[in-house]
């Protein structure tokens, strides 16, 4: 206890080398770990979040880079998480991009750190958020999630963020997978960036119908604009970045509005380590007590099916819900 | 019951009318539609899967569209099962091939059904497994799944086959996305169709050699092999269908193989029906009794953390796993 204490302590001084060692145990899964970061957890909550996602090539490293440059002009201290699942293979390109991000890393007031893996949260998101609360603890004004890619675990990520950034380019209007991931709902503020190129205000044109269209999901208030960036350029970053402020403060403004996302945030994040956690845990109790091994049986012999099978268990463990009054505890 | 039986009867029969009946009630969530899918998934199990993934633009409709066909002409029953996530959004390439397939629809021998979305089963492969129990207690010899897209939903489902193929095309070797799902870990048969352009052969090289690095996962007496087709001239099926069946016969002659994999097929599907399931129920459970309020307040208010309240919500819930000695039951 008193280690873990003097390691929540020291990155809550923002200590980097502690946050690192803690972060990389946490990807290791190491017991302590986990306790550090249930302490660190309480000492967070005052970071503001900013998801960047899109799909791979639209320039959100470069976004990145500009947006922490400005920030820290501001003298604001940032953290910044790169989400890349496909990093183990991935070329050139996207390690470029990390290491000119690297540059800040000789800045006190910068912690980037990448995250490839699934981890021993059971899911992207799950360790995203964990470095979160880190970075969280440690003080950061700003903590930018970048994600590569749009699928679902992208987009969710980016969804864990107060301010989501959807950023296009270009021809986007034909990005499949983008839309299918729903990715549409979740931004708050939306770029083309690459504005330079053939399109763009085509684009331009394309995402503010598409915004028209957008089913409103208790962000009724709040319209998100279209942004024209050239990140490359240094153009249109500190408008981009008005508009994170803008939105920002507006959430900080309207108590409902916040407090919605709060415990929208709070909910999702418990639910999805309840999902992991319960199941993990289930696994283990069935295949340690011969369960598991004696319901397959019965399904391969064809005495039960995994519907009726799966059901029965859940009953069994769980108990019928009860409607009507909440129960005693 | 006695409706459920007289469907069940009908299904079993290979009516096509109450087998789309059911396939439409399953996916509107309709509470009988499932007490029938317990009833036949008792009397499938004897249909051979063949699960065909990889990018697309790959050629997967026009290969199946084959394989249809000579299965057809050997007097076999067929069904297929389309699975595209992205199909409320994809244009006319997508649907064509879809419509290319549907000149098999006239012929009662074949039953073919697309899948798009989640369903009620919490998951595109669950939704896939319901419809693929349904096409097995019609009696089809075979049952051909094509997936679009190469994600991890698409993995997980072509994975739920007995014999899976990968479908490739020249210049394959970049494609990030598949090799990201792992992909090679589950293909029983590589293909590089379109084998008439430029770079085929080094594609097949390039295959031969991931597979001698892959590592093995207990499939370690079957060897991949990697055929070339051009499904579109008709070329290379016969090798193909020749290739199924010898992985087919190399399942039913291994005895311990095949049992292992039907143990593998059967966990999965009961894992992943009851992680769903306990899930549901639980959140259901806490929503109805008001403790899920009750934690998210205690998390926002900093009191506890979502890891602390997580582990003692599972603990409170199913008791510690308790090793050794099975549990009496």
């Amino acid at each position: 206890m008193d280690k873990t204490l003097r390691v929540v302590e020291q990155i809550r001084r923002g200590e980097v080398r502690a946050a690192a060692r803690l972060i990389r145990e946490l990807d290791d899964g190491v017991p302590a770990a986990r306790e550090t970061l249930k302490h660190l957890y309480r000492h967070s909550g005052r970071a503001h979040i900013v998801g960047l996602t899109g799909s791979p090539g639209g320039g959100k490293s470069t976004l990145t880079d500009r947006l922490i440059r400005y920030l820290r002009q501001e003298g604001k201290t940032v953290g910044v998480i790169a989400v890349d699942p496909t990093s183990p293979f991935s070329g050139g390109a996207i390690l470029g991009d990390r290491i000119r991000m690297q540059r800040h890393a000789t800045d006190d007031g910068v912690f980037i750190r990448s995250l490839a893996t699934r981890g021993h949260f059971g899911g992207l998101s799950a360790s995203a958020r964990a470095v979160i609360t880190v970075l969280d603890a440690m003080g950061k004004d700003y903590i930018l999630v970048e994600t590569v890619g749009v699928g679902q675990d992208e987009v969710e990520i980016a969804a864990t963020a107060y301010t989501t950034i959807l950023v296009t380019v270009p021809g986007w209007g034909d990005d499949i997978q983008a839309l299918k991931a729903g990715i549409l709902e979740v931004a708050d503020i939306l770029v083309v960036n690459k504005a330079d190129r053939e399109g763009a205000s085509r684009t331009y044109q394309e995402l503010l119908q598409m915004l028209e269209l957008r089913v409103p999901q208790g962000k009724m208030a709040w319209r998100p604009p279209v942004l024209l960036t050239q990140a490359k350029d240094n153009e249109g970053i500190e408008e981009l970045l008005a508009a994170v402020r803008q939105h920002e403060a507006y959430l900080q403004g309207d108590a409902s509005a916040f407090q919605a996302a709060r415990v929208a945030k709070v909910r999702q994040e418990f639910l999805e380590l309840l999902k992991e956690g319960v199941f993990r845990h289930l696994v283990e109790q069935l295949e340690a007590d011969g369960r598991l091994a004696a319901i397959i049986q019965e399904i391969l012999a064809r005495r039960t099916d995994p519907y009726s099978a799966s059901e029965l268990l859940i009953l069994e463990l769980l108990g019928p819900v009860s409607q009507g009054a909440p129960r005693e505890s």
